[in-house]
């Protein structure tokens, strides 16, 4: 990895530069798969799977019997392992729930704010070599305790039709049941356009291919909405003089693995320090089977070389990386002043695979400097916020004046209109906006429990 | 407005379909000035200006002097009125805040998640004819709550160069300085990009007009976070037999006058109430200033009459309507039964416009059916949650093994290998992952107070 020192303005910029991807190249062959899915359904996903995946596909979900054999496939360690994981992502995203707020904020004007589930979600999960099972864990826990009526997961098969048994037992685990054998950005359109046999969603979560993200991306516009903007994952890794070499060099190979265009960046306090670790990457890298792949991105990932904490801080929330390991002494002190990252990863014996697969944390964060707006996926994701308000007639007496003003200088007519005709009436009534004159419920709930 | 009774099916479907809009078209138009303003800088936006709102500007921002002599060119009830919807609004948001979460997720695996301010945002405020300060109470107030380090509002002025001293008086009065003289797409574009004198912004607020929504959607591609998709604004009124036509037609015309392109829905249980309530339409329109704008948005508009509550919520449902007014007999109830929706009013004294300025609740919310899976702005909107985790010796001893099982199985040899190198290292110390054998602190904080 190239070592910069102290780099500073225009080269510290290009240095923390992510790839850029052109979109419309991608959009070009996005597009016609997405029209021929919402023109064609069921008959164009079909098609489309032969083309693409080179797969005959006579029913689009996963069966019953498939799903029934799927646990015994599964060796029993590793299952074991996926229900420490799956209890551990369980307890922390439970402790998300929100409390409804119900708020008196004047006599007789209250207010409420409730968590309401999202009702369809489709969670997309790649398929590939490997079977990517921690990303049904991370998408579907959260989706399970929201409350979401309808969760479907959506994974290309290989070319017998299957989808790997590990994915399937990690579905049945978390309790989800209908389970599409579709991948790409048909997957996306099916869910996101809704066919005869594919529900359309509300709402469409999941990594993927630049197809996928792509296909996510240009549904979001007005058809769906998707979890966040996707782009090549990234960690950036904070040693100092008494940093462990070997570690360091493990968790930078570690995100080096995910592919050739993964971002891959050590910011130390210690030249020393830094070139010990460039070696023992050199050294850790010959004995890993995706070798080819995590060489390519270390080629495009950098060390950077700095004064001390202050500035290490600094390139930290500049960069706004997915991953962040703080691997040095007082590492929550640091932790602490981060104000753009996905993920955080604190002290020598916290690496990012922990996250990636059992800490309790979902490992579905924001890329590409998203870290500065977005946060990563939570039960909050899965859920929106609906507020209500409800107004006594004592309550509109005495806020119904600001209402008229405020829409009068508006020069909204109407607006202020709708509380005039309320407040005539009760004038007219003889109601005087006195206090505890009581509620037009007859001291019934006014709003989910507020007097 | 046309009648429709209990219409089911493709019918129903038809009635409750929103308006589509030729997005390629309006982006054809947008993309040339976002590309202006990327290449041309703070020289684009001043031509921009010049061509789009005939207005030379000097500077780009609101000077101490304008902002000085505004708070004396607004009426003293007005700025009451303001001052009231502002401590409301302020009360309601402040009441969002999130608890900081920590939690020992098992022996030695602390993992938490904190609310972190976005550190830039921008904010944008619509121009034309009336002066738009309640858009400034709705974005700023959680702004300022979330702590956001630069708060920028962003309006278009008049052909003076000036922006309506009531906008400028109510930032002051939230605590925003800075106020940049840009409207439209260029104002979008600037704050998205940055410029010499205009920063670069995280996440970009508020509504406007196509040629503002379609820039916030083109550059939330790549470039910039937007609050949500945004569309005409739209309101759903649900009566029975015993409701107020009077009152449930001023809501009616209160949407109706936003825009001809305004969402207008009235679901009854009862025909004689709809046809009265109709009828009072015609009546109160004759009185609005802005009656021509109400009409066409009325034509556009339906009235459905269903059997029964039942079907009611179900429209309601399958509708989420940006607004939902609930005129009925046990409103509460219904409303907790809501599942899309922006926000709810409920009983017959809480019309939408108590909402719309001084109830508490945000005004910016979901339209065009995002409620299905959109909340409005909120003080979440502000903010974004890092989660952290910290794994101590003992800890990693526990859950390591997990860790290595699954990254084995999904092929992810480096991720094993950077729980493998620390095991080994830990067994090798002697280190046996017994419980309370010391965190590597020496008794210190773990994570944020957790041990």
């Amino acid at each position: 990895m190239p070592v910069y020192e102290n780099p500073e303005g225009e080269q510290l910029v290009e240095i923390l530069q992510r790839p850029s991807y052109d979109f419309s190249k991608i959009e070009k062959v996005v597009e016609p798969i997405l029209e021929k899915v919402k023109r064609g359904g069921d008959k164009a996903l079909r098609k489309l799977a032969l083309e693409y995946d080179h797969v005959e596909l006579e029913d689009l979900w996963i069966s019953e019997e498939e799903f029934a054999s799927a646990a015994d496939e599964v060796p029993a360690t590793l299952k074991e392992a996926i229900q420490i994981a799956y209890q551990n992502v369980k307890k922390f995203h439970e402790a998300q729930r929100q409390q409804q707020l119900v708020m008196e904020v004047m006599p007789g004007v209250v207010c409420s704010r409730r968590s309401v589930p999202i009702q369809k979600v489709g969670l997309y999960v790649p398929g590939g070599s490997a079977p990517l099972f921690s990303t049904v864990l991370m998408l579907a826990i959260p989706a399970k305790i929201a409350g979401c009526e309808e969760v479907i997961i959506s994974s290309p098969t290989n070319r017998l039709g299957k989808i790997n048994p590990v994915v399937l037992y990690t579905a049945q685990l978390v309790g989800v049941s209908k389970v599409l054998k579709l991948g790409g950005a048909q997957a996306i359109a099916a869910m996101g356009y809704g066919t005869a046999s594919v529900p359309k969603v509300d709402k469409i979560f999941g990594p993927g291919n630049q197809y996928v993200t792509v296909a996510k991306q240009m549904l979001a516009k007005q058809d769906v909405a998707i979890d966040m903007p996707a782009g090549p994952s990234e960690v950036m890794v904070v040693v100092d003089k008494n940093s462990d070499a070997v570690y360091a060099a493990s968790d930078l190979l570690a995100q080096a693995e995910h592919g050739p265009d993964s971002q891959v960046i050590l910011v130390s306090t210690s030249l020393k320090k830094a070139e010990e670790i460039n070696n023992e990457v050199v050294r850790q890298l010959a004995g890993l089977s995706r070798k080819k792949i995590a060489e390519k991105a270390l080629s495009k990932s950098a060390i950077i070389v700095v004064e001390g904490k202050k500035e290490a801080l600094k390139i930290v929330n500049d960069y706004g990386p997915e991953h962040l390991i703080i691997s040095i002494e007082k590492a929550e002190k640091m932790a602490e002043k981060v104000v753009n990252a996905g993920s955080v990863f604190v002290g020598e014996y916290t690496p990012e695979s922990a996250g990636d697969y059992a800490s309790g944390t979902n490992h579905t964060l924001p890329t590409n400097g998203w870290a500065r707006s977005f946060s990563g996926v939570s039960l909050d994701s899965f859920v929106k916020n609906i507020t209500y308000q409800r107004i006594t007639k004592e309550g509109l007496l005495l806020l119904g004046p600001t209402i008229e003003r405020m829409a009068e200088a508006e020069l909204l007519d109407a607006h202020k209109n709708a509380v005039t005709v309320r407040l005539n009436k009760l004038r007219e009534d003889g109601i005087t906006g006195k206090p505890d004159k009581g509620s037009p419920e007859g001291g019934e709930s006014l709003l989910f429990g507020k007097r």
